[in-house]
């Protein structure tokens, strides 16, 4: 047999016309039907549906209660509410942050994902423990998954002293990216919060990530001031603003010039389908060109019992949420749910042309769309060459 | 071996304490631990999550596409649009309202569901021939399935002549119920749509399903006009109102009215938790006391590609759009989606007590918000008495 190297027979790419996949050192090396499959594993794709390894760009695996016996949720209804369960379940569980996001991670294998963008909790309480637990994991995990860490003061920032600078140390630990959370309604001083966030994204050189649940107005300044300083430092091609449920909310007047500074700088925007509240119209951000990812964000943890990591039910609530009926819509979700994501996380080699990383995932559907309503068990998936999960089952 | 009789050792009745469960001649026989065992089929439930029956008491199966060939989804996004869209459709296509019935019951039986009430198109085009096609359904699944037919005149009433007749016949020929559709936004004659199927319900003497999308006030009149005409006729206990989406959009104060007069005149609301729009807040409607069911609406058909028949999904879905995220709130869900159900459908022996009809389902849950997060396969799906469907396949 050939080194590193696997030949998949009969697989439709996206739907397309039947092809054969070669995979050789960790890349889609040929495609083509009638591939020679000599000194190569062959396996039989039996024509089902080829995707992209699908990409979970925003989510929160050092939190997740994946894997431990249910918690019942008790949480109140404000957002403060569940930060401070949050904190309280946190003390009284002692769960591992290394050991839950291992546990997300399998699980996220199984559903066909093969990137991961993922926001880790940095306070006064924990310090930098979670963010060396992910990083441990990623370790753990190598060429399996690529993560990335967003180092996120979920408890806020200039109301908690000393999270500037675990911030920092987080980036110099390892951690990709500096977060934020809403500026004007948690930390109640959006300029202060933003100055710090862009400060350390400039001195340390690296992206920033800012969840913004902030409603209407409120919101809406905050993405002026992210929008300034983006300009002011340069950072084009640097910012993604999660959730940014005010764009869901504004004047059409309003909304369609935030777009068009989102083009010019640049900007990222995460939406995960939100199951109450507005956000941002997918299909008119989309047709504007500003690029658009997706993510889980919490799944089981203190925040609520939703959610399972599979990238292609967060397509299917994506689209019922947005009530994209048609199957160009749902293809346009599957397409932010895949390349959205490995753009935002910077991947050049992603995607099902020869000499990409063979990241990619089997399903036994007629369609893209046929996929996201049906969500079967991944039959194969593929990591940079490697099989990491076969028949619905993780085998990391 | 005893005749129609069956042992479930170890199952956790909506997850509370293990206890076997023996079904006799269709019935929960007994309950206990260490059930005698002799001359009787012993299978092990291991510890799993017990469900009552699930029911969907608001689908179309007579119109999905489920088991056929993918059709693209292009239909245009206004409620005309997709009544056209779909005949035009039916047309082209030429599917038989009995196969894909029966597609769509198998596929509900795989999911843990036990009792259907479903809407069935009758209009001056096809007539009766989906009620004859859904009725053959019916026996063909037998003791398999509960099944409820509404008379449902989805291409409008006044404004199509002869279609009171075929509504008329329609309950004839044994369906259970007559239907109603938007009498202000559809037929735009209101009163005359109201007396029309009234009028069929009195003399037939048959209940009311009345599908009601319109917003805001259109909806809240509509709903008077029911009121009013459920009161004078006397057929409180029989009238549901499917959809109402209205009830999301109202005032506080008129929807207290509304929510006084359904406990009064014994309305029962079906909410299917729309992706897109509001909907009735369930849980105030709850606590008040008014009854509730749910269903899956329409899968996988002209109107849309979404939908697999599942109501833990629904369940999911429903509590997703509610945003309810406390295991009470979700348990309060389940118990719509399952006696909610059987309530509206009239069951008498209905649940989990020794004497009810041995109608339920097992999953490998640990508890009922569990069981609605993770849609586990249906390990053993029981309809009086009857093993119906195992491990995630439909046996009839
Ligand atoms: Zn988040
Ligand atoms: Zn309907």
């Amino acid at each position: 047999m050939h080194n590193n190297s696997l030949l998949i027979r009969n697989v439709r790419p996206l739907g397309r016309n039947a092809t054969d996949l070669l995979i050789r050192n960790g890349k889609i090396a040929a495609q083509g039907t009638g591939l020679d499959a000599a000194e190569t594993e062959v396996i039989n794709g039996a024509g089902q549906l080829l995707l992209p390894g699908l990409v979970d760009a925003h989510t929160h695996i050092d939190k997740t209660f994946w894997g431990q016996p249910w918690q019942r949720h008790q949480a109140g209804p404000r957002l403060i509410d569940k930060i401070e369960n949050e904190r309280r379940l946190r003390r009284e569980l002692n769960l591992s942050a290394e050991v839950q996001s291992a546990n997300q991670i399998r699980q996220a294998i199984r559903m066909g994902t093969t990137h991961i963008r993922t926001h880790v909790d940095v306070d006064t309480e924990i310090g930098l423990s979670s963010i060396e637990a992910v990083l441990a994991s990623k370790e753990t995990f190598g060429d399996s998954m690529t993560l990335q860490l967003v180092a996120f003061p979920q408890s806020g920032l200039m109301i908690r002293p000393g999270t500037r600078e675990l911030l920092e140390a987080a980036i110099d630990a390892g951690a990709d990216l500096v977060g934020g959370i809403d500026p004007g309604a948690i930390d109640r001083d959006p300029a202060g919060h933003l100055d710090c966030i862009f400060d350390i994204a400039e001195r340390k050189q690296v992206g920033i990530d800012i969840h913004l649940h902030e409603a209407d107005q409120l919101g809406a300044t905050s993405i002026e001031l992210i929008l300034e300083r983006t300009r002011a430092l340069g950072m084009q091609g640097k910012v993604t603003i999660s959730h940014a449920f005010c764009l869901g909310m504004l004047p059409d007047a309003q909304l369609g010039e935030l777009i068009t500074q989102f083009q010019a700088l640049d900007i990222t925007i995460m939406t995960h389908g939100p199951g109450h509240i507005a956000f941002p119209p997918i299909k008119r951000l989309y047709e504007a060109g500003v690029k658009i990812c997706a993510g889980s964000d919490g799944i089981r943890d203190a925040w609520g019992p939703y959610g399972n990591a599979d990238m292609l039910e967060r397509a299917m609530l994506m689209g019922f949420r947005s009530n994209y009926r048609q199957d160009d819509e749902l293809e346009m979700i599957l397409d932010i749910c895949s390349f959205g994501g490995a753009r935002v996380m910077g991947e050049k080699n992603y995607g099902l042309d020869t000499g990409c990383s063979a990241d990619f995932v089997l399903v036994d559907a007629q369609t893209p769309t046929h996929a996201i309503v049906s969500r079967p068990p991944r039959s194969l998936v593929c990591k940079a060459g490697r099989i990491v999960a076969r028949n619905g089952e993780c085998l990391v």
